[in-house]
């Protein structure tokens, strides 16, 4: 499958975050830079106001490792995801769609709290709790996690919709502690559910006993 | 902030589902598109081919109500978060890019997981495990939280990543079940945990408590 450049000879490039699938930026491609890109298996882009191919990051550094690319319905537009090094913008920003029209969070909430841990472990912070987690270890982890789903049990029971939504939460905080604490990604897991996932057409679903 | 018209008649717009990050299509848009968008919440662009303003939906019923809206770092650039009804591609596909170059699972498995468990209540499927869950009811489902937090425990302490990975996918499951169960999203607590994320530049971060 390749873009149609008889159409156009430029086509619009959407790049994508892989993981966190944040819009980053929107280049252009002709024939020469798309060729190019498979190549390299980075980012190469036509720069309209130089006019030459940019291989994105070969000044700043800030490459673009391609892992995964997609042509629309009608083969005139791109939509990459890469793993980015450093930003995408050239003010250094990470992506260049930081002007808020209207605003909305769209925050990867799970991927922020496994990268918030993960900083808090490098750098640590006085009187933080996570902090203080990290330090008592693996046993003081443990009983927090067998604690919150305890009371995420207790208020399944209660019918409480406000404190069961808060016990999940706290249930949830306390399992991606664990996971840092054991070198768990939260990609290993997402992974893990992907996999599991694949069988759902049969009668597996996402468990992995046999005996349902 | 908007999109400079003098540098560009068109521009293009990127338009993102607002709760999975899927990028739906790319499309044009004017200024008179713009205003119009503006106007109607909905997104409204102008189409080369008919060489008019197209209000998406207007004829397939799928409208795209807008929930934000960004402009890249030139001003050329627009991205928007819909709230797709329907499908986004004239084919009926979800997205339009469907056309793969190189595959990559891009999947929003927590969003999906949470789908296909809301998808076996309506439409039972015969000797479905989550099907088995939902039948039994709270008390059920609650036990298996407590049995998987507790298998979590124990391959933490045995300190297999493998055996971890998969309990805690197990709890995760488990929790999905007893969220749908207690009329709890995965929005829900998304935005509960991003709530608790606002505090993170003072002392409280994920955490409700006052003494950490």
């Amino acid at each position: 499958m390749r873009p149609d450049f008889n159409k156009m000879e430029l086509i619009p490039a959407i790049v994508q975050d892989y993981q966190t699938k944040e819009v980053l930026m929107l280049a252009y491609v002709n024939e020469e830079a798309y060729d190019k890109m498979l190549e390299l298996k980075q980012t190469v882009f036509y720069s309209r106001s130089r006019q030459k191919l940019w291989h994105k990051g070969e000044e700043s550094g800030h490459f673009q490792d391609i892992k995964g690319m997609y042509l629309d319905c009608d083969l005139d537009t791109l939509l990459i995801y890469v793993k980015q090094t450093g930003a995408a913008c050239h003010t250094g920003a990470y992506s260049c769609f930081f002007n808020e029209v209207q605003a909305y969070d769209a925050r990867d909430i799970f991927r922020e709290l496994e990268k918030t841990i993960a900083d808090r472990k490098i750098h640590p912070v006085e009187k933080s709790y996570t902090n203080y987690l990290l330090n008592e270890g693996v046993d003081k982890i443990c009983k927090k996690v067998g604690e919150e789903a305890s009371e995420t049990i207790i208020a399944a029971k209660n019918d409480n919709k406000e404190e069961l939504v808060g016990e999940i939460s706290d249930l949830l905080f306390h399992t991606f502690v664990l996971m840092n604490d054991r070198g768990v990604s939260l990609e290993d897991i997402q992974n893990k559910l992907k996999e599991r996932h694949q069988v759902t057409g049969n009668k597996k679903e996402f468990h992995t006993r046999g005996d349902y």
